[in-house]
């Protein structure tokens, strides 16, 4: 803030940014308590103990407000591949930690990401907003696709796999798994599973 | 039918199969239109032109009908991994045609499975139901990785290769690229995508 030396502003910035972290921690919870569709803007906003319009003057429609819990909520995939860039272990052992961090990502975020498909208007609504910004869901597979073409180029990864491919194979095995742990109950441990699939993929 | 001869067991035969498949339409209708939240069993046996109570006496609940919908209406599964077990052609291309009708399956699939997983009621009594049956939407990869042991047991696919693990990144991949597709404009053909993820699981 350019007026970051002023007490008076600096506490009314701090205001700003207790509504909005109430905001989304009701949201949160009103998901988890009633999941999407019953998660009005409504509800959340009497959760957080505001008005409606001004959940609305802190974000554009619910859209934005499940974004927001998406990415500032939960436990964040951002974080897992920073790691992986800065990794110095073995890559097996670093790819496999990897997708354990993707298993909890994926794990929370499913129930927004089915709730906001299983709602036409709000994936339409949701689709628009993410093209605007220019991002998706689709950004972390791109971001892995890079890390591992970095690792074949200091020659730690077999320079013939499709770095792209062998990263949408990752993510898509992750987001399976953690999609379908909430149908039913998986015989295998997380552990030995990401082991296995990173092995499988980076087998030499 | 043990009375399969009675001309008016037949027709009362069929009368219920044109009722139970009118509901199961009527549910794809009402969920493309409102989405599973709005597809309500009301409004689902007024466009099937029955009452709520027919509904319930061909189904146990919602979430039979969703199950339904998904098994007996979408570009099914089963066959792709029919003709996978009866394939002659070359590996690769016959599982990159498999990736194919997994992408078309999961694309259709994913507005239903969402919905559910975004409501938390329906995702518990679905979840009881398919332990019921002991069936859900890990048995497709269960499957492939059995066909991918025949070809290693006929030494058409390296006997290296975990072929559950190889399974689950192949169904994973596709699993999550219909979903993507619903958020995002992927950049490349469905047809590229699944000759390259095929062809980087299964190099030599």
């Amino acid at each position: 803030m350019s007026c970051a030396g002023s007490e008076v502003s600096r506490r009314s910035y701090h205001g700003r940014m207790g509504t909005r972290d109430r905001i989304i921690d009701a949201a949160e919870q009103a998901i988890h308590d009633f999941g999407i569709a019953g998660a009005t803007t409504k509800r959340i906003a009497q959760r957080a103990g505001c008005s409606e319009a001004l959940l609305y003057k802190h974000f554009a429609g619910k859209e934005a407000l499940l974004l927001a819990v998406l990415l500032e909520r939960l436990p964040a995939l951002a974080p897992a591949l920073t790691g992986l860039r800065r990794r110095t272990g073995d890559l097996d052992a670093d790819l496999a930690e990897f997708a354990l961090a993707a298993l909890r990502f994926y794990g929370k975020a499913a129930a927004i990401a089915g709730g906001v498909l299983g709602d036409p208007p709000l994936m339409a609504g949701f689709r628009e907003m993410l093209a605007k910004a220019n991002s998706g869901p689709h950004v972390p597979i791109q971001i892995l696709g890079e890390l591992l073409r970095a690792e074949q180029h200091d020659g730690r990864l077999d320079p013939d796999i499709d770095a792209d491919a062998a990263a949408a194979l990752l993510m898509g095995a992750c987001f399976h798994r953690a999609n379908l742990s909430y149908f039913v109950d998986l015989p295998d441990e997380d552990e030995t599973w990401a082991t296995m699939i990173v092995k499988t993929l980076i087998r030499r």
